[in-house]
């Protein structure tokens, strides 16, 4: 924790509701395909946790991941850029995981630089990134206006 | 209306609300780069609706589709194949669109084939296809586990 | 065949030769996740025959299909709506195998709805569907336009 | 160029190709939709240049883009995991520009995270940053098979 008692500006509730919150949504998966259980959690500025988890497909390039199943759920809330303050991610692997690079350029969207994104391994231990960090000199909105 | 009453096997009070909840569905699309808003809706049998609206991203490709988004949050509902009634889609065009290709391999997964999918125009007058009908030999989890 | 002597417009050679490359490509997939084999040729009017197979990834919906790799192979050689005269498809699987709903939406962005699919089993027997009857009522270029 | 007169392992000539590759493949591009024409050029351990561009569709997600229609291309022509050498990106930008995050993730499954990736600005100049610095942390096979 930082000298504000804050932890990549969480409070201590606020990460112990994430790593739960991300750790749980892994059970919503459908992924017969693959096996691989992943849960992803947003914490929005206002205080809700929105969650996902990934939906796959028998046609493979078809599904998606549980990090913009989150995320999608949250535009459908009304939340936009400036409306995230963490980002949680939870697979069942012994080590943290992180987000595959289409779903960091989903956040990307929507989420500042330099937001923490939460990677945590199985047991609900966690590092921490930004998505900046994750995704340096990132394509977005201001090359398309370009 | 069927003989039973019934429009595809929704109670008129059913397709009142899954037009209205498709059509209000579009004003959540985010799509600065296509400017095209999508709603869409699902009509679970245990009488929920549940929308999404497209969520697009500076790499086109990122980007996902109303259908899939609303299908996606119900997934994270728990509703699984057998679960789903009936399918709205919505967009501003005069004419009734139809969802793309990938959205109806998507639905496929969860939907019968024999699932209506309400096609609406801009002002909220559909026609029906059942998604077999929009998506005839479709590729699923069967050939797969072949 | 036709009173012209052609099989959905194609020459018997024609037909012999989209389906060896069809059957052909498949040995070029990159699939150690699904292990499921899929090779799709293209013939283009001036008589090309450009191949294609599944290109997978660890995360799942990142990886491609073979009929996006063969179109997209076809767009860096040109070729474009117009190009092309038939579209072959083939498995490893006892029956003919279709191409996902992804797929053909790609595929219609850049050839005629009257576009022959062969849909070849293991063996190289096919059955023939137009890409028009694959995706009725299919969103395309002319409704962003509208 | 290091003591060893190479730049990041290229010869000045193989660096030279990298760049006109990258950027004459911007003029294949189909993107009728961002208008935003990208080039990607693979250059092979065996000194060949393999090359892509961004191929649209009306449905925004369902399109591709250069460096998965270069890497496509090259797993068409045998080249697999150890095949490539360097990776070059191309716009029309006055400043360099990096593959979206999609297309790091699918580089990664057949570039070594020390692979150099060329980005260039639209006159050719380019900076260099590896893929492991581009997807730091990454997702891949191996998490899969754990
Ligand atoms: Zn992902
Ligand atoms: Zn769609
Ligand atoms: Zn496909
Ligand atoms: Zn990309």
């Amino acid at each position: 924790a930082g000298s504000d008692g804050l932890i990549h500006g969480l409070t201590a509730q606020e990460v112990r509701l994430l790593t739960k919150e991300s750790l749980d949504a892994r059970s919503l998966a459908y992924c017969p395909y693959s096996k691989f259980h992943v849960g992803a959690t947003l914490l929005t500025r206002d205080g809700n946790f929105i969650s996902g988890a990934n939906v796959e497909n028998a046609s493979y390039p078809v599904g998606t991941c549980a990090e913009r199943v989150a995320m999608s759920s949250a535009i459908m809330k009304g939340y936009r850029m400036g409306s995230f303050k963490a980002v949680g991610v939870a697979t069942n692997l012994e080590e943290p995981c992180s987000p595959c690079g289409m779903c960091r350029q989903f956040l990307r969207e929507f989420c500042e630089l330099s937001t923490p994104v939460f990677l945590h391994d199985k047991h609900g231990q966690y590092i921490v990134r930004t998505l900046g960090e994750l995704l340096p000199m990132s394509f977005g909105p201001e090359h398309l206006a370009a």
